[in-house]
């Protein structure tokens, strides 16, 4: 079976996270196949695993890591596709440990990085890469955005109408 | 004329830090087109460029900012291709101020922020992102990573031999 | 009907902080209005929203975002209109993000940076601002700073009577 | 003699920096005055000094500091006025310390905060204020506003005719 | 009356925190008076306060603020004795705004700031500046040293007898 | 009895992190002796703490504390044993305090410092220094870190099996 | 011979920095010794040097450092007398390390923070000290803060009358 | 050829901070390698060094690395000798990027980390390792402390004796 991108994270715990990454995925009609993957407890399964994601088609590679993440950046010097950096907040530091270690990669070896917990936005950014050569795809990309635009104009229509007393009133009250 | 990957920037002071993503997608052989383009002082211009880069065939957009670096979300707003950002350390803060307002985007339109100043990457992550469909470009990264490698093992084996007292006294001389 | 004022947010999440911009410029006798507009979901609703407060009178317009929180700039690009930027904590960097993307702006398109989460101060601002051509709400900003200063004497008598042990128990079992 | 924008520091090693909003409401056609107030040195010329500002037409007050930067936020303490706080970079912590000292003001005393070391901008935010009830005002920072985006499309014209190697070229051999 | 120790808050919120210096002063043997001063929000109260603390005999003005934490240094600003700051933690940034808009003072007007939230050690570098001339209160602040080297000599002999599961499990049990 | 490991900290309350260094001691068949040590509280005791290490054959020792952490420092600066520094996260900073006081070291006194309460990995790393001279030791570090990835490599062959739905259903009822 | 201030620093290398304190007690006429003392390098001479202080009269210590600074926290815990801290910027991190390891000190061992590099409030600080007994000095502290307000009154009075540009002028030529 | 102390480094640039690891290893008697491995640019290369050190005899790998500093972190998951971290420096946010994504390991994978540029440290750290089994290398590090000692010992005297004012005199002449 093909899948165009794989979502890996570097434990179960992440999963709550990134878990949107195959939502969105879902939504906008792309195969993906998610794992996890442990720069650091599993190197061997690391570079066996990238080395074998060509073969089964896969485009785009999402990888979510927390603390010193670096799974991003290890997978990303043993492929040459794009790879998608999601930083997960932990327990400390507020996210900006993940942010750094991910984003500041040395030159020839970029990770393409998104918002600290940010997983949605990296399947709409592998959406992105692949409707690049499938116009199926980036349609999905225009129609979902078309979609995210309606709902703030439908909100903020409401709001305008019921004004925002009423409005915080029935958000709290549901 | 057809260009691949469009490279902005929000003024020509940050032209010598982006001219790196320049350099890298020439030595890779991808077409580029390079030009400013300002969210804040010419938002007009921003949105008639952004809905222009269909037709001349631009598969992926590189834009650069620093302070608080808006163009590739607000670029990334307009399109659905993918943006890649670069951000460019200012006078102050030490470029963490461009960063989180690049790397911060809200669901649904992701920016893929590559390190502060890290030009050379971003035109690296545009020619993966075009390697996932276009096998010549993605052998050229390929080849180019390797070339990478080679380079650090040409170093490597150099200071081993010579030792690192001799290889200092070499480089600084130089 | 005019109005003086104009509160936008990025999303109705941001509500909740939003509504004390309101309910001050209420309090201060000012009209507003307030919806939601989104830089980064609705571009296009942005410049149409910008372009047509004018007509309606509005005299300081006074925005809300959060993350990579562009909003404010965005719209200073639009206008010649003081604006009011409310950085709003998201759920990582305690703020940091939000404020460094709003208060950075660069040379020619400033925003009137106020506290993370300070929508009041925004409100009250917004009043200083109108103040300075209608002398009707400048004494009611004078008269409402004499209620906080008035509310603060009244506290520091109650403390000095009755002593901190005792004015802690009286607040903490109300 | 009537001044509509008062310019204020903390120190005189501050006037490099805020000469620039001195220039820019020059280049606008707004009187201002400009001179040294430190809250922490001279706190009784602060008081009588925002005492007077009024008589003399004052609408804006601009209060640049540095480090622990109080001036802003002592001067909203003592008017209705808008005050606008630029944040200066000192030897330490790149202007976090400025920045921070400055926007995080309590509720009740805003202090309408730009970029750190963004006088010019602070000058612009003024002429905005002004412009609310002056349109020969907000028509100047209109037509300032159109300046710098005819100036972008020039330096866009340029760069995209004759290449961004010889533009460089250009830039710094002059 | 006189009373050594002065202690002020910028609003009592304040209170829960700056309470601790109140107590050690207390069980120091200590006498202070304690009491709401806004510095933004009563500023002539902070100028009359501040004028008529040395006729009531108070030797150290502690202060305690949050946010744009101003009260310790514009106190400063207004009197010989030493002041000292209690930066206290808010809603965002984990009291680093606090922490730096006290502690950054410039050159002439210093302010002697505690850890964020750290009321108790304003207490005890009180009674320590009042032990340089009071041998008294000197040998209080020794012997409250010397408690607190016994009680962890105690809790350390316990934890060594127990051992550290039994340890935990008295402690989670109370 | 010799013990080759000891385990300190500044207080009490750090007991439920450090506790994880003992455990994981425990779990590789490590002696190791724990106590409340403070560097600021009981400076005689954790000097004559630290010279009399030796002599019950201490190879390592484990000094945990938070905020100003000096404890791993103070205790370096006295022994020629190897200091691992177990930065733990305080009510403010978010441990970034403790941190930087713990690896900031200057030249001469080195702290091993790990991650902000990483106290299981202080005691592996502490494994691994007695593993350069302990076989046994160094073949149940390896031992271990084997059973991490068996651990990884079950979940990620479940999580395959059952998909991420299913996977995090049965976690969450757990 | 008896000194009132004992002055410290960790190094040699600080001493550029902390001569401002001796500076600033030399005319405000408080005596004073300076040495250097290492809490790291020589932890012996640190015990030994603060228990032989008390007896040459000293009532202020004034202790600089830079990076992980424990030298101010260490002495703290040795003495009563109070302690001053100056947070000393190194070669990374912006002196943010220096302060935070300076300042955030548990509860019983207080140091007294002054600004980065802040050796000149870290003697006037000691002035105020002192001035709690000595009226001399209390009034020399006074003296001096008189200085600097006619300083600045001067400079402002100079900048009003011959405007900012030949100030400028007249200060970068000199 | 037996050596005991690995240093590597991700680049040739980093050769000017890492080589102070070496000076000290020499000056301590302990026999050391050094090369460049990337984990990056050279993935291979680094699993066949590190699986190749224990042959060598080395029983500690020390690794420098910048920006998103992952080569220890990817080092120590490949073996169970202690890697000693060195975060360099890089050209923006003053080193606490590669500070954070090397001490903040995942629990089972510690990275000793030391100060910024700390590499002379790296080397004591290791000497210190080594000391745990081989006295004559303990020796030499007690040896360099007393060293150490003796110098800060003979700069204080000289410092009480000569007077800084001279001292800075003899130092600035040089």
């Amino acid at each position: 079976m093909r899948r165009e991108v794989a979502i890996v994270m570097g434990s179960d715990s992440d999963l709550l996270v990134m878990k949107e990454a195959a939502e969105i995925l879902e939504q906008l009609g792309i195969s993906y196949e998610l794992t996890i993957v442990s720069a650091h407890r599993t190197p061997k399964r690391t570079s066996d695993y990238v080395s074998g994601v060509d073969k089964r088609g896969v485009k785009v590679i999402i990888a979510g890591a927390g603390g010193a993440a670096h799974l991003p950046g290890v997978i990303a010097a043993m492929t040459t596709l794009p790879v998608v950096g999601v930083p997960i907040k932990g327990k400390s530091l507020e996210g900006l440990d993940s942010l750094l270690s991910m984003v500041q990669m040395p030159p020839g070896v970029p990770v393409a990085t998104v918002a600290i917990n940010g997983a949605k936005n990296a399947g709409i950014l592998a959406a992105s890469i692949i409707g690049t050569y499938n116009k199926k795809v980036s349609k999905a990309v225009l129609a979902y955005k078309k979609t995210l635009e309606k709902e703030v104009l439908g909100k903020a229509s409401k709001l305008e109408k019921i004004g925002w007393k009423k409005y915080i009133d029935e958000k709290t009250t549901k």
